[in-house]
């Protein structure tokens, strides 16, 4: 019987206390069990819970954030793994043991046509997950922008904005839309990379943000996990890495990227510095069980038990051991910022399409054990909000007797047997996202946000100001410098400009001037950059203009160009009087111009269109030195082979 | 467009101010629809709700509990709903408006075979009615029993017992399982009245309680109404009132009997010495829209909108409505016990089942209604527990596209269509019921125990706790009291018997020795009742038992029968030592045993057994005086016709 004992067998080591928890919570329902037939004996709260929810409402601010997001996982899809594995009166030992609960709406817009702007009842994953990593509702296959194209900041870039550390695992494609939705900003959720024709004016080559892949490298997240290496091997089409592959670009800029359990193993920390990029599979990880797809008549068939997938990736990298992982890598105690961690359990929704019901309930056993660790780490740190939620309900339902289409009869861990239809869709298609509301349950500060009836979009919300993020990305590069070397330099001088306090930014464009010569974009982190630049070949006065991609924020640096250039010390400037005014998203506030006593002529920019300026002009005039690593060294042993 | 119009449209004057609320409560969401595809426009609840949370938390005791079900409303019909009636984006003023949200499990269990014992993961209504009135789990098909078939108290019987004033409000036929749970205890739920063929050794000349609704008239809550007169036309077949129909029955034991609106309003009390009880249709009541019905493709159809059903009651008789009438009857603030009721919407379900999405609806907002009228109550009362939720998932999904089975397009409020899917039965088959957790939702005093995750069972002990209900029958009758006029009569002088404090009592029988005569059994009305009795003939010492059937408290008085009969005071016995320790519910505790400064010998008595031997006996020696009362005074108006 396999799926009491093995949902935590074969776990690491080092999730061992965490395991002892889980598995002493399993034998909790076997106990109830004894006598769920006499009165009370199925109860599940015994005793008044009053003064037990009052104590579990805590006050914002949360140092951290944990999102475990359940795809496809409406009530129904717990109702059918808890059935399965933990039996009808057992408990999940993660997803139900949140004690703040309530439910949330997921409906998306129609984008176009009479219908734009009204709500689409049935979501997909594009939408839904963009409503809670930005706020908005949107159109199906919209990624991180709203029915009108706009892009707006997810709870990633918010968090990394405003010093936090920040992680993204799934166990799909990581350029599948509910990783995505933190990371990337396309009109169509199947632009994954350079080669996606879907991309469209997404394109880099279109003047766009790039790629899903692409924009994932731009917003770099300290830790991302999950599959969907085949994306990473293409190559760029446009930009500062035109001709390379995305590995190859990953490594330029300073990723660690690692293909396996080994290699994941010998990674000890992950920064802005030195990001972790943990892809595991070419495509969706394998479920914990193996396909058993539903068939017409099902249900009057033999009852089935779940077996153990063969394709299975090593345990230390299942959903709950990589949680464990990231969060290992984020918590950083020594640190007064805390982290943004998003994690997905994807194959929930995917197996549900396919009818598949052990694959299903496989996938959401995963996630309640991913669940378990987070709430582990949040019971002992006592700053973190745990949320646990689903993007959009789904087809599966318990039934009574066969129905007319797709059933399939399981044998639980209760010994009877439990009937589930897929009736949306016939057989060999693909069964139906639904639109009913979902559950919503957390834990710890700022879970209060979640009980009643919120939409989607108030996940985004109560996240955000559980971390006190500023969305005001102008005030959050306002002590934004720039510094040269010193003040004149000779013609056709190199030298080094750096940059720091850019926070609000994850880039900066620079540009010198009077001939413009763009000197491309550079990665900020943690809001530092090193830019090499060229001393222009004519003399006379000149300037070096550096623009936060996502502030808008400008400094402009003067400096003299003369033979026999003058020593001195440094020179430095600070944000234009106009800068970061512009329209943006988190645009609005301006930080005061300086520049080292002179007066900075900054003019008012609009960030977002900054940013595709500066990516549409990367790749004509670079000067910039690549900050090329020695791969080698910084890439363990399991790197994905092939590139 | 009549959806937004006429929820409460044509509702009593006397509502006025709940339909004010309510209507304005229908222009929020159209208000926050406006903006709905910006940052934050989707949003439920802006800003931190936690102290929000923190202030709808009250502890218990609650002076009042109302319990709104809906039946087969998971929470993919609450979104059907709210999306045709309210817009994606609206709200249920109702139901959407109870701060403290959880959810439960609603399994039952199978009653023999190799799986006795063990969870059926799709219950019915009897089972799940059953859970939460009587806190145990039974089989598909119980009424009140448990898998072993033993009765336990239900929340109406205990709350009876607590001297609190108690009603049962349904739109199906009082008989169905979901009122039935309340007030009767019978193996089979279509043993609706004494021509129910399911009835079986329930039937009162097999033995047995006798059928739903004959248990009804012994369980006699204060209020009853819903559908279901046409079994109260049937006859008894054994016991007391053998050979007339139940109406008359009813009215014999002092039922205001009423069959229409006008009847109903002429109501203006309703306690134990005259309960009322309306019914005002033979079977379940019309629902608010006329059935449209799902077909093959149907949703790939002209979309639809649903219209008024011409059949539709008196909106004095909507549930909102007849809820609102129970309140007013149950509430009364110079008492110091406060009452349960129970509320269902119950096609809810039955539309369901016929894949009728309109009449589906159409239930569930009148629901709602009828949950604002209690919000509105429990507000302003500020004592009063209000709890909403369903018995059992059910089948209806909203889908994306047409799927294999049957469906419907419906044109919704927002002006966009809504699909539904019926798939769990091919057409003119009955849709099945689904086995998926359910939400609970509550406010007022105990409603935080609703939070998190509970088994429907928890519901029992959230509100027999938060009223603070003895379960202890024999302590609650322990004050009980017989009295004769005096201590000596005539032979076959006819006396009466005052009994009093019998509180955990709803019947009590009686019997006169040394040559047993049995009284039959008379209806305690508020712990009180009175005895008709004729002395034995023969001289001698004699006694009279009186044993509450449902607390098997024992009370035996001694008397003499002699010649000329000695004049001379009251004489008054109290319960016996034994009284009251037998095995049934509530048994345990005894009361001293006193009779006029005499020793009693009460015997130990198991209390469902004794009930089941009083019924049994009672029509084989009756002098018991039936107390019928001047039908014509007490019939109103609108009494049912035919009987």
């Amino acid at each position: 019987m396999p799926t009491l004992t093995s949902p935590r067998a074969g776990r690491a080591a080092a999730v061992a206390a965490a395991a002892l928890v889980a598995a002493s919570a399993v034998l909790v329902p076997q106990t109830a069990f004894a006598s769920v037939d006499e009165p009370g004996g199925a109860q599940r709260h015994p005793g008044d819970a009053t003064d037990d929810l009052r104590a579990s409402i805590v006050d914002g601010p949360a140092r951290n954030v944990i999102l475990l997001i359940g795809d496809g996982m409406g009530d129904s899809e717990i109702t059918v793994a808890r059935n399965y594995a933990y039996g009808a009166a057992g408990q999940l030992p993660g997803i139900d043991a949140l004690p703040l609960t309530g439910q949330y709406t997921t409906y998306s817009l129609f984008k176009d046509g009479a219908n734009a702007g009204k709500p689409d009842y049935v979501p997909d994953s594009a939408a839904t997950g963009t409503a809670w990593s930005t706020g908005v509702k949107t159109y199906d296959n919209a990624v991180g922008v709203d029915i009108h194209g706009t892009p707006h900041d997810t709870l990633i870039e918010l968090a990394k904005a405003n010093g936090l550390r920040t992680g993204n695992v799934t166990t799909s494609e990581i350029q599948d839309a509910t990783p995505a939705v933190q990371v990337a900003h396309v009109a169509a959720r199947s632009c994954y990379g350079p080669d996606s024709a879907s991309c469209g004016t997404d394109a880099l080559e279109q003047g766009g943000l790039g790629s899903i892949s692409e924009q994932l490298l731009d917003t770099r997240p300290d830790v991302t996990l999950g599959g969907g290496s085949a994306s990473f091997t293409q190559t760029a089409k446009a930009g500062q890495w035109q001709g390379e592959t995305l590995f190859d670009q990953a490594v330029d800029r300073g990723y660690q990227v690692v293909g396996d359990a080994d290699g994941l193993d010998a990674v000890t920390a992950a920064d802005q510095n030195a990001p972790l990029l943990g892809l595991f599979t070419p495509g969706n990880f394998p479920t914990r069980y193996a396909e058993t797809v539903a068939t017409a008549g099902g249900a009057d068939g033999e009852a089935v038990t779940c077996e153990p997938n063969a394709d299975r990736l090593d345990t230390r990298l299942s959903l709950a051991s990589l949680t464990e992982k990231a969060i290992g890598l984020l918590d950083d105690p020594s640190s007064d910022r805390g982290f943004f961690l998003q994690v997905e359990g994807a194959s929930i929704d995917k197996r549900d399409h396919s009818a598949d019901a052990c694959g299903q309930i496989g996938e959401t056993v995963d996630l309640d054990e991913a669940v378990q660790v987070a709430l582990e780490f949040a019971r002992t740190d006592g700053e973190t909000l745990v949320i646990v939620t689903a993007d959009h309900a789904h087809t599966s339902q318990i039934v009574d007797s066969t129905p007319p289409g797709l059933s399939i009869r399981l044998r639980t861990v209760d010994g009877t047997d439990m009937l589930v239809s897929y009736g949306t869709s016939p057989a060999g298609g693909s069964q139906q996202h639904t639109g009913a509301q979902l559950r919503v349950a957390g834990y710890g500060p700022g879970a209060a946000n979640l009980v009643g009836l919120t939409d989607q979009t108030d996940t985004h919300y109560t996240i955000a100001e559980a971390l006190g993020l500023s969305r005001d990305r102008a005030a959050l590069s306002a002590g934004a410098t720039v510094t040269l070397p010193k003040s004149s330099f000779e013609p056709g001088e190199e030298f080094e400009v750096t940059l720091g306090g850019f926070a609000g930014d994850r880039q900066v464009g620079a540009v010198l001037a009077s001939d413009p010569v763009d000197l491309g974009r550079t990665d900020v982190l943690s809001g530092t950059a090193t830019i090499t630049a060229t001393a222009p070949t004519e003399e006379g006065a000149h300037t070096l203009t550096v623009t936060g991609a996502q502030s808008g924020v400008e400094v402009v640096v003067p400096f003299d160009v003369a033979a026999g250039g003058e020593p001195g010390g440094p020179v430095t400037g600070g944000p234009g009087a106009g800068a970061g005014a512009g329209g943006g998203p988190g645009g609005g506030s301006s930080a005061a111009g300086w520049v080292d006593g002179l007066a900075s002529t900054g003019a008012a920019v609009a960030p977002w269109l900054a940013a595709a300026l500066l990516l549409a002009g990367a790749g004509t005039v670079l000067v910039l030195r690549r900050r090329r690593r020695a791969a080698s060294a910084r890439i363990p042993a399991g790197m994905v082979s092939g590139h």
